[in-house]
Parts: structure tokens; sequence; C-alpha cells
């Protein structure tokens, strides 16, 4: 427990935070439409403030240099005219997603007369607390809007101009549609973010994206449901049974097409009867790529530099540094897997169908894959749309968290009168007879 | 925090989660078959060893009284010949239940040669810690089988001999199975069903069926998820247009038909148009079946005899007790809910289809019913064959929890070597096309 522990909330945010939860409860309960027309006026509002949101942010970046923040970091910071146009563009795309609302997932006449389904409904409030990507307020808040979510964001500090000049661009572009001004807030302080950790019955989820140690202290610090992302321990397995050439190419784009991503791979897992071909051609197009290898004795026999100790094994690296491993055999690389994996994503390079689909049923990630890229976990990539980050909890939301994991359900019975003592005393019969859902 | 402190958990602990997660492993594995299997053998090996269980039981019972046990505890605590009949009844039945697993929610070519899906997979590992109802440990070692997750369940000290009868009994009925005899186990102390808590990695998901402080302690204790059960402070609204006659057969079942369940009425809500005329029947009907009304002032000049004050509204009886309450509109009886539910369950009595409808999509509980009793909130009333609980969080699952409710999902991607650098590039393209899941 953080000894500075956390602050009760301040009478302003729990009047924010009520001011969102009554803005969501309309909001949950308005129409497809309604909520498309509020996501368009969002984009259109974007577009017409450009040249406010791109100034704030030179502001943002001008101090981040001041402050000496390290060019990577200021990179991530910058929200230029360009970037700013990607995102807008994407708040329209979400618009046109099928909504996630109203799916009716059951459908079921409990007996004569007494019907129950059960629809998916919006969460209530989303409370996200995330590091310094301007652009992530933008697609966060169009999610939540188009879920039917109110949502109560903090940003990292170094975005806070930026971050303000788009909140209320957002907020502005509500405003002459059905959907409150209210839905949306921003928060500015870390005092506040910390106390909003106190607000159950008022927050509903918390999404925290940042580093595992926010993720951590928040989880240890919050009654709230928190959206599990924790490493991205990241495993490529190549079988023995394998097109070299393909697997090569897979690991490559694993690791290198973005290395800092939670999907990238940090360990490469390699079958002792093959690592000895794919290795002499693995090594030297690592090198290429630019790529530092840490590997086992084993591995280092056939050609990897440098060594590495069990601490690589659970090291996210989220650089161009692999760790690689030979393993005896398919169960080897499985317990491997089990042990140091995060839950994230886990590829298998093989042509044996067979092992392929062992491996898929074995492992236990958010994502299992066979003879393609760990990079493809990503919810623009599965086709949502947008995410609000990748989940490696147990339970759902699993994986990357588009529309769908942003919303619930509620079962809802519909009767004539019934009441339990005519059952529980033979008078009448649960018939349990399942109807269309529609969504056939 | 309790000062206690969560004990750290011992070798054997450790040893016996870990020896219950290596079953898991390959239960999660099994065929739909193979686990039917599972609950056939388990169902017959308690039927054969019955008269152990209930001489079992008889210990406990004789130990209770001695110990000066409360009479309601006593019968909870009692698994005779008959009850014990009833619940290996239900395990065969959850057996010829659809299997929760396998089932594929998603399908979806994200391009040429590039397949994801998304099916229902096991939890992994459940903790159930509950109070003395012994014949709990049959139906959640039931469901966990049956859905394929390994199970640690830690029952009431005052069915100890009961419990372990009876999970002898099980492991029994599983050794000529597939299924591991090590999928289930029991804890017999306190102290190791604290340290449960601590098992995350091993354990996926706490379930807690107790007092409200129990839930809240184990929430407050640990980082494993725990399925979220609060209070059932349940209401039924009596609207305006309303056939009084069947409103109130609808209201006497909520209370009565098993008033220390969570899913009976605390409060009733009467429209004050209503009211003279509901309150006038309502009133005496209530006297003859033994429930005491406490109300507010408007209530109690129609005959309602105790006072209620505000500690009222939030309070779960459990008893035959019954707060009422006249408010104004439909609105004051929204706002009331929202103020003090708990987010169980919720009915409306009207006539009025739009006001029905209206109820339905503005109250957030896991239940919202019209015309009909809150009582058939339940797992079995509603076709799912049983119920580890009825769960009050927002995030799925919630409502009652059965089968479905214990399994998660998990994304297979299967490519011909598909890499994200193509895409990015401009060299391959995302299709997005969605194809069938099979369910239709």
């Amino acid at each position: 427990m953080n000894s500075q522990g956390v602050p009760e909330p301040s009478a302003d945010l729990l009047s924010l935070a009520t001011a969102v939860r009554r803005a969501a409860v309309v909001l949950g309960q308005s129409s497809n439409q309604q909520r498309q027309q509020a996501l368009m006026a969002m984009a259109a509002s974007l577009e017409a403030h450009a040249d406010r949101i791109v100034a704030a942010n030179a502001e943002d970046l001008a101090q981040a240099s001041a402050d000496g923040l390290a060019p990577a970091l200021v990179a991530r910071l910058k929200l230029d005219a360009g970037k700013l146009a990607g995102a807008i563009d994407g708040v329209r795309q979400l618009s046109s997603l099928q909504d996630p609302l109203g799916a009716r997932q059951l459908h079921r006449e409990l007996a004569d007369g007494l019907v129950l389904e059960r629809v998916t409904v919006p969460l209530g409030v989303l409370g996200v607390i995330f590091e310094a990507r301007p652009d992530a307020v933008i697609q966060i808040a169009a999610l939540a809007i188009r879920s039917g979510n109110g949502a109560i964001l903090k940003g990292g500090s170094e975005a806070k101009c930026t971050n303000q000049a788009v909140m209320q661009s957002l907020k502005e572009g509500l405003a002459g549609t059905s959907v409150s001004v209210d839905a949306l807030d921003l928060l500015t302080t870390r005092a506040e973010s910390l106390a909003l950790l106190r607000l159950d019955g008022l927050v509903d989820l918390i999404i925290p994206r940042g580093s595992n140690e926010l993720v951590r202290f928040i989880q240890d610090n919050t009654r709230i449901p928190v959206l599990g992302h924790a490493d991205g321990v990241c495993h490529l397995y190549v079988d023995q049974e394998v097109d070299c050439t393909q697997a090569l190419r897979i690991a490559i784009d694993s690791k290198t097409q973005y290395p800092a991503a939670c999907n990238a791979i940090e360990t490469l897992l390699v079958h002792e009867k093959i690592a000895p071909i794919f290795l002499k051609e693995a090594v030297p197009a690592f090198q290429e790529a630019g790529v530092c290898l840490r590997g086992d004795e084993a591995s280092r026999d056939l050609g990897v530099e440098q060594v590495a100790t069990s601490d690589d094994w659970s090291q996210e690296y989220l650089d161009l540094v692999l760790a690689v491993r030979v393993v005896k055999d398919f169960d080897e690389a499985l317990e491997h897997i089990r042990m140091y994996g995060s839950r994230h994503t886990e590829a298998i390079a093989t042509v044996n169908h067979d092992t392929a689909e062992r491996f898929l049923r074995a492992v236990d990630s958010a994502g299992v894959y066979h003879n393609c890229s760990t990079r493809f976990a990503d919810g623009f990539r599965y086709g949502f749309g947008a995410e609000v980050g990748i989940s490696t909890q147990t339970l759902p939301p699993r994986g990357p968290v588009g529309l769908e994991g942003l919303v619930t359900y509620r079962y809802r019975l519909r009767g004539e009168g019934h009441v339990a003592a005519d059952f529980s005393e033979g008078r009448e019969q649960f018939s349990h007879r399942d109807l269309p859902t529609g969504t056939e």
C-alpha cells in the first residue's frame, strides 16, 4: 500500500463525477442514431478547432523540450495536423460501426407468458487514466460515447494544454446534440486522478494505460473494477516442422515492426531439431534488423551472441532486444510460456496443422496465433475500429478492447403476473424454450 | 485492511493449488463428452456413498446442536437422503446442458488467408468460499467440472465432516474418468481460505457466498478477481396504471416466498395515485402473511403501522419485514432505486406497456422485471440448470451465474505467414469480412 494513501474526493470532484453519471444515465438510453450523430458532431468540432488544438500541442511540446523530456516521449506527445486528422477520421469510422448496445444474447420462454431476454447495455461511466498520448483522449471519448458510456479522463501532465483543447472541442461538439456535454470530462491534477479511485458507485470501470507500476498501484487502491493490462511478454514458438523462411519473416515482424508495443515478442522459442537451420538464417537477419539477441547456452552455440539469464525470460524489453531459447520439444515450449508468459499473445510457426491446433487449444493467453505476426493483436486490425487498450485479464473483456468490451448486459423478464410459488408448489411448470434472438 | 492481515500461503496450500491448476490445464482441453462422463461418474459415486455422506452430516448436525447453533442455520446445514438425492439429480441434469465451451462468438476474415475467431474457454481455477450449505459443494463442483474449470472449495466449518465426505466421493467418482482427481479440492481451515486470496496466478476467480462483510473483506484483500455479490436490496414499484390484484400477488410472492433470499424485495414503492386503493388491500394481506411493514408518512396515513427511516431504504432485512414508500411519480421511483438499490433485481407492476418499457430501459440492475415476482432471479429458473450465485457487479458475469458465467474467451488467429508490415506499408489490405459463426 502506498504510504501516501489515496486522497478523499474533493467536493468539486464529486460534483464532476455526479454530473458525468447523470449524463451517462440519459446517454445509456439513447438511440444508435443519437450516438452516431454525437460522434459526427464531435469529429466536426475537432476539425473546426484543429488550429487551436495543434497550437495547444505546440505549447506542450515546447514545455516538454524545456523540461528535457526524452525524445521518444516528445515524439509520442506530438499531435500535429496530420495525426489529428487521422484521429478525427477514426471518430467518423467508429460512428459507422455496428451499435454494440441492445444486442440480444439470450431469448427464452421460461414458461407460458414469462419471457426472459438478455441484452447488452453500457457499463455506465469509465474512468480512464493514461500517460501522454493526446490522441488517446479523442479515441477514448469517441469509444465511450459510441458505446453509451460517460467518461472521466486523466491524461499525462505533459499533454495538459492539448488535452484541455481537445476536451473543450469535444464538449462544443456535443453541445448541439442530444448527448449532454457533461458526459465527458477531464481531470488535470494527480490528486484528482488518485481520488477517482474512491468513486465506486459513480465510476464503473477504471482503464489504466501506462506502466505496470501504475496499473498495479491502481489495482491495489480501488474497489472499482480495473481493466487488467499487465506486461506484454509475448512469445513466438518455431516448431520442428516449419517453413523457415515464413517463420523468420513472422519473427522479424513480431519483434521489429513496433518494438515498444505490448504485442511485440520478447522471447523466441525454437525446437532443438530445427534450431541449427533456423538460427543460421535468423541470427544474421536479426542483426541486420538491429536486434540484440540474448540466448541460452544451446542458442549461443548456434550463433546468438549475448547471454540470457532466467530474468530475461520474464523481461518485457519494449526495445530491439529478443531473448532466445532452444526447447526440447513442443511441451517444453508450452511449459515455458505457462511459466513466463503474461497471457497476452503467443504464436506458433509450423506447417503441421495438428501441432498448430494443439497449440491453439493449450495456450491460455488472450490471443493465440498460428503462422502470423503477434503484431496483429490490435483493435484496428481485428476490425473493432478502435481500442482502449489490450486486456490481459482472464475474465472478459480480454485481448484488444473495442466497443464490445465497453458494454455489459442485463436480464429483462416480462410476465403476466407470474409468481414463483405457483412453480415451487407445482401449479405451473417451466418450459425453458429458447426463442430466436433476432441475430441469426 | 484487516489488522490480522492475510497469511502467506503454506507450502501445502501452494502444492494443492498447483496440483489443481495442472489438472485444470488438462481439463480445460477436454471434450464435452469427457466432461459429461465425469459428471455422471461424480453423480454415481455420490449415490453409491450416500449413506456415508448422510452419516457424516449427522455428525455435523449433532455438533451444531451441541454448540447451540441457531435453528435456521441447523436447518440449512442438514443434508438428508432426500436433499442429497435432489443434489445428485442436479448433477445429472447439468451434464445434459449445452457445452459452454468452444462456442464461437466471432468469426472474421481480417484479410485473405488471415482468419480470426473468438471462442469460449474455461476460466481456469475457481476459488469458492462459502458458508455452511453442504449441497453447495456438490453444485459448485459439478458446475466447475462441466465448464472445464478446476475448483478449490472452502465450506463452513459447521459442515466440515459432510464436506469432506462429499469431496471424497467426488474424487472417487473422478478416479475412473479422464478428469484428474486433483481438479477438485477442499480447504478445511480459515487460515487456508485466507491464504487462498494470495494465490493470484493459480486461482482465476474467487466466488464468495456469504455475508456482505465476508465479501467485502475478500474484495479488499486479494488481487484475484472476485465475483461481486453485494446486498440484495430489491424493489417492486407499483405504478398508477396497474392491476392491483396481480400486483399484490407479485408483491406477496416477492417478499414471502423465501424472505432470506437475496432476490426477495426489501422495499415496496407505490405511486401516490394508486396508493390508497393498493395499500387498502396490501396492508391486511401483508399482515396476514406475517410481514411487518415499515413506511414513510404517506404510507402510514394509509395503514402502514411502523415507521421507516432513511436507514430502512438501504436495509436488506432477509426477513418478513418490508419497507414501504409512496412516490410522487415514476421518476421519483427511479430516483429511489438509483439511490438505494444494490443493482440486483427490480420489478414494476403496471398495465401500461410504454411505462414498463421505460422502466426496463432505465433501471440499471442485473435483472429488471415487468409484472412478475423478483423471486425468478435464479439460475434454475432461468434455465441454467444450476448457479454459483447471483452477481451484482456491473461487468459480466451478471445476475444468476451458471455455466456461461464460468467461462471466458480467447482469440485465435490463423494466417499463412501474414505480417503487419505488409499492411502498414500498403502492400496488403484488411477486408474485415464477417463469416458465419456456426451458431446461426
